[in-house]
């Protein structure tokens, strides 16, 4: 923030008295925002940039450029050179994840609204581990979890009064993600499978060894379809239980957990008096492909034999708000966890997720006390979640509810699963492609088959067969990678059973529709992008 | 982002299309422009208030007004509106962590550059979990890790052209905050602590039990002072030790570890062949006290034994960029791993932390992989975090290092350091104080009490002690609790032992000087109001 002149930068209190600069008299509040305008303005070639990077720079030349590692004395640059060193060199090496015709991963673009509420948090710095560094955004926080919790599990009025700003219970909590999500939604119900004994207090508190050694176990497992996130395996590797527990279940024909399969293993399972099903998990909208479980049924299963209901909706969850779709959750009330992210379909910049109970006592099997923060019976937020500090988002997603109605966000839900089927369509009627994954959501999968190649799959024998595939997942890959590196549009990649036969896994592009900007238009030239690729830098290639 | 209008607020294509709105031109840029002006100059009665709620509402009342449970359907406000709403309704009611008034809490101002940054960074709003959302960002978070470690470790400059950018490699990780930078490191540790053996690949795969069984042991502990912070106790309950077996070690007269006590534990461990250390923490800045244990000694024994040594500098760390003081920290380099928090000592807003690793092979212990992101032999830097999807948190760190230089750093950490040498001397001369943990560091703890019940303290048997104890208790924590709602400034609170006896614990004020801009007159101001509070409110209601 110094004044520009040729002077060498320096770090004197001069300076540090300029850099703690706020909006004091006009002139500052004028430097303030120029400032600002530069970032806005300079960023709109970035935002309006097709995907990835234009600039023909191999990642290993590119890498290259950042290996100094020493931290400079003085300061190097102004706060207007870094800013347009931002907007010079990263932005344009940056992925333009806000492009329509970015559409293979789950982050994507977002209201610029979004950046102004998150500008307001950052100048706020509110800390809502504790009431004392938060005050007022922490009550906020409580409040807009008892909306989100109202929209999971629909109970009544009086019910959340009860809640809503008890300082007793907890009806979910703001995480960094749906990874930390998941993981505390599995920490409870881990917790929770173990109550007290004689000479057992908890497993938070004497361990996993004197736990099981209590209750005469040998291992505990977690039951979720082998399309559950990898998060779900890590969390069993951390909270102890070993990510050989988190069991993957067999799909059905429709890409969801086997429920006839499920029934069975959870029948051995309690037959086997060394084991404890610590929970089940339930996908709502699948990383790779956007299925959803069978949540009824799973529910049904859950409550029978007295397991733990996860939900894993850290893509699905905001589809709640569609009242079109609403429907394709129905069971989601019955699980006694949820995890939704706040960073994905609630449109809202990394990183943000949530975590919700059924049961406003459950959290209490993770609470931590401290003295000199987070006091028993206090707002303090702190008490009962995996991190500590934590600035406000729920100032952002509520701000963002107040600005687009659900409405609003079901608008966009709306066209990311009705554009996903339109495109589905698409590649259906394609020689070229074949439809790996219909879309339930705004998520399918697909991928390029040569019509030749196709005629010759269906004809050829077992050992032909293996031969085939092998050159269609390489076409498969190599098209994905021109593709991106071309810098105009972007799927991605990832391996899934194409046939009946699950044991053999084939590379499958994956979109996931989620940007409103993305229409079917450009849709159809992703297509014909793919095609040409293959025609002019694969084809002669291959054989 | 509607026109202002007397029509009520649809959500309809029209709106989504506005919602969307990037600066694409000069009407839109300005539109984009003046809302940041908004929030820019509305912050600045906010940011330039005394600290806490100076509107007198109680917390009862505050919640009262934030119980409604319901999603609007349609849109309520517009993003003019909500700004407006949050600078007069949220931002009054939440608490000024930049007054340097606030001097209670880990929390404090931070540079305005910053707010800047973090815009920045939810405009790019790219994912660093994978490369395909991040590119540059990733590749420059490798190389920020590499800044830091060398801060750190200070390894020589071909040990740094080897790892900076080696895709096999991590020298550490960007965290959400110091607790999961601190789980993280107990996580490694933990796993490390069990190697493979014929039918036990590893502790993360198989889990506790099989771990334990396979190395024939019944626990595992890691060993910290009673100053730890309460994330270790929260990341032996999480990783499934039991947070029990996070065990408290004694202090000496420097209120740091005990280090004979420490070695005669070590050698009861050993001799258990049941117990196992994973770790040994050593803390470079408490929470409660700043104080910072020997980390040289911890260093010796850890290596003598072949235990591994964490330190949690999450407070302390950023020390190392003052030339004067860096030397507090000496020992730090022989840590096996060590936290640092960006939020905290970096000046960086909510929520950014780091774990580091001395072995760029440790986090191997720690590894995921899933075929539709983070491939194994990639750029992909979730491979090997707790959390999932992150924002880049580096591009903030580096840039504020450009543009303070770590003399900048240094000047902000050495100013903090002799203002609370400074307020420590203010505190031994005032009747009415009683310094409790001098400053080591930044932090220090002291006490109200009247003179006449030093007196009687002084004179008086166990008996009269305890009762007296009580009543000065009973004041301290009035003391703060009307300074906190007078609002004008802020000390925390927490309970610590004040005498040679350590089984008890009395009532004591934390202050953390970190803000610039706090002055020995200001701390001055707030002794001045501390004893207006005790003889004003609390005097004539005692004994």
């Amino acid at each position: 923030m110094q004044k520009t002149g040729r002077s060498p930068l320096v770090a004197d209190w001069n300076t540090l008295d300029r850099v703690f600069i706020r909006p004091e008299d006009e002139r500052c509040r004028k430097t303030l925002v120029k400032y600002m305008e530069q970032i806005l303005f300079g960023l709109h070639d970035f935002l309006n940039r097709h995907v990835g990077v234009t600039e023909e720079i191999s990642l290993v030349r590119l890498a290259e450029e950042y290996t100094d590692t020493l931290i400079n004395k003085d300061p190097q640059k102004k706060l207007a050179d870094v800013i347009k060193d931002i907007i010079n060199e990263i932005a344009p090496r940056a992925v333009n994840v806000a492009s329509p015709y970015f559409i293979g991963h789950m982050t994507s673009a977002i209201p610029f609204f979004m950046v102004h509420l998150k500008t307001i948090t950052a100048a706020l710095n509110q800390n809502v581990i504790k009431l004392e560094t938060s005050k007022v955004l922490s009550i906020l926080e409580k409040q807009v979890l008892a909306k989100i919790h109202r929209m999971i599990y629909r109970f009544d009025e009086s019910f959340y009064a009860q809640h809503v700003q008890n300082v007793d219970t907890s009806l979910g909590a703001f995480t960094t993600g749906g990874t930390t999500a998941n993981l505390t939604a599995l920490w409870v119900a881990r917790n929770k499978s173990f109550p007290p004994k004689k000479d057992f207090k908890s497993i938070e508190t004497n361990g996993i060894v004197h736990a099981f050694r209590a209750h005469n176990l040998e291992r505990g497992v977690v039951l979720v379809s082998r399309r559950g996130h990898f998060s779900l395996k890590k969390a069993g590797g951390i909270l102890g239980l070993g990510s050989n527990n988190i069991i993957p279940m067999a799909l059905d024909s429709n890409g969801t957990i086997d429920l006839a399969c499920l029934k069975d293993k959870i029948a051995r399972l309690r037959s086997d008096p060394g084991t404890r099903i610590i929970a089940v998990v339930g996908i709502a909208g699948a990383t790779e492909t956007g299925k959803i479980d069978p949540l009824p049924e799973l529910a049904q299963i859950c409550e029978t034999n007295g397991i733990h209901f996860h939900v894993d909706a850290a893509w699905g969850g905001p589809v709640l708000l569609s009242e079109t779709y609403r429907h394709l959750l129905e069971g989601i009330e019955r699980a006694d966890s949820v995890t939704i992210d706040c960073h994905k379909q609630f449109y809202m910049p990394m990183t943000s997720g949530m975590v919700y109970f059924k049961d406003p006592r459950a959290m209490d099997n993770i609470v931590y006390h401290a003295s000199y923060v987070n006091r028993p019976g206090s707002v303090d937020l702190g008490i009962k979640t995996l991190e500590g500090s934590r600035e406000a988002n729920s100032l952002i997603l509520d701000s963002a509810l107040k600005i687009m109605g659900s409405r609003g966000y079901g608008l966009m839900i709306d066209h990311g699963i009705e554009t996903a089927a339109e495109f589905a369509e698409m590649i259906k009627k394609r020689r070229f492609f074949q439809l790996v994954t219909s879309p339930c959501l705004n998520i399918l999968t697909y991928r390029l088959v040569p019509p030749d190649i196709q005629q010759k799959l269906e004809a050829a024998g077992e050992k032909e067969k293996i031969k085939l595939e092998a050159i269609v997942d390489e076409i498969n890959i190599r098209l994905q990678r021109i593709q991106r590196e071309n810098g105009k549009s972007f799927v991605s990649r990832t391996k899934l059973p194409v046939n009946a036969d699950t044991s053999r896994e084939s590379v499958v592009l994956r979109c996931v529709i989620m940007n409103p900007m993305t229409t079917p238009e450009i849709l159809n030239e992703i297509l014909d992008e793919q095609e040409m690729i293959f025609n002019t830098k694969i084809k002669a290639g291959i054989g």
